[in-house]
């Protein structure tokens, strides 16, 4: 085997870990926590199912792997809760001293364009970023819904801290937020989400 | 909301339980069995980082839907094992009636274009497919050989039945089939694959 071929199914083996990080979300059915693995798959899927909602165009290939490569980091960082302070206020440090380890197993070629796409994600400029970051929202937010509202219960989140995070949703689709914005007041209706 | 997304919404949070089906490959350091949404996930990034190695050009975002959805049948149907004949024996008619149901979620355009995409994987004749193909083999394949042939060696395996499988890979790509059979013989060498 060549060294190209080595570096990358060296990274190919090292993306395995990603299936033991674990978040906040439960899966539907009141399931347990979902990984990082899991919830990419379940981006990628939405972003090619719903692009027609995207507020631009979008190179639906560059959306599918900016979703699916967008948590590696969290391999060595971990996840940090959208609505969790403390962890936020650390997590830029732990997520760049990541990107770095973990894309440097790449042939240097493959590590620019990897490293490319994962800050073209976290910039949050583009049409593809911007529908990358809905379905990074979106995703989750169907499945705590489908479990009434049981993750914002459990962290005791107010609606103004929620719409900060999925307000974002409309840079990449408005039609999305829309729908977005209705799941919110319906879970404060319900009382899974205090009013805030 | 309308009928439509309404439509749309249903089949994503439906793809939620391909989370709860489980493969009889493990994860790598000897983890626990992996999830169909876990190695569709790890089949459309490798499919993406391995491209110059497939046989033929591919349009690369129709080969990473295919990897992520090629397993949703299973939902309904569960995983049949690789090298499980009496499995096998019953797979096709389970998989056609999961297909049908699971599908008829979607808006007609759309159950379609998603049974398109998953009949043309299954068909293994266009460049797509066959790369596909290619990394539904090997991805399990880098697994179980960082875990010393450990799937292999629970359901005792013999070469031939696996080089049945494994030998399509060179549809998709000749040089991952290079690896592919230099795994398999050092598998043997190490007693973790018998010679058949």
């Amino acid at each position: 085997m060549d060294d190209r071929m080595a570096k990358q199914l060296a990274f190919a083996l090292e993306l395995d870990k990603e299936k033991n990080v674990f978040r906040q979300t439960h899966l539907s059915d009141h399931g347990r926590n979902e990984n990082d693995a899991e919830h990419a798959w379940h981006m990628a899927i939405m972003a090619y199912l719903l692009k027609e909602y995207s507020n631009e165009p979008v190179d639906i290939a560059k959306v599918m792997i900016m979703c699916l490569i967008h948590d590696v980091v969290e391999i060595d960082a971990g996840d940090t809760y959208a609505y969790d302070p403390e962890g936020l206020a650390t997590q830029k440090d732990r997520e760049e001293a990541a990107k770095e380890r973990i894309f440097s197993l790449l042939p240097d070629d493959q590590k620019k364009e990897f490293v490319a796409l994962f800050e073209e994600f976290e910039a949050y400029e583009t049409a593809e970023s911007k529908f990358a970051h809905a379905m990074d929202n979106f995703q989750p937010l169907i499945l705590n819904n489908s479990n009434d509202g049981g993750d914002w219960k459990e962290h005791g989140c107010d609606a103004a801290t929620v719409y900060g995070r999925q307000s974002k949703t409309k840079l990449g689709s408005e039609k999305l937020y829309g729908i977005t914005d209705k799941i919110i007041q319906e879970n404060v209706k319900k009382g899974s989400l205090k009013q805030g």
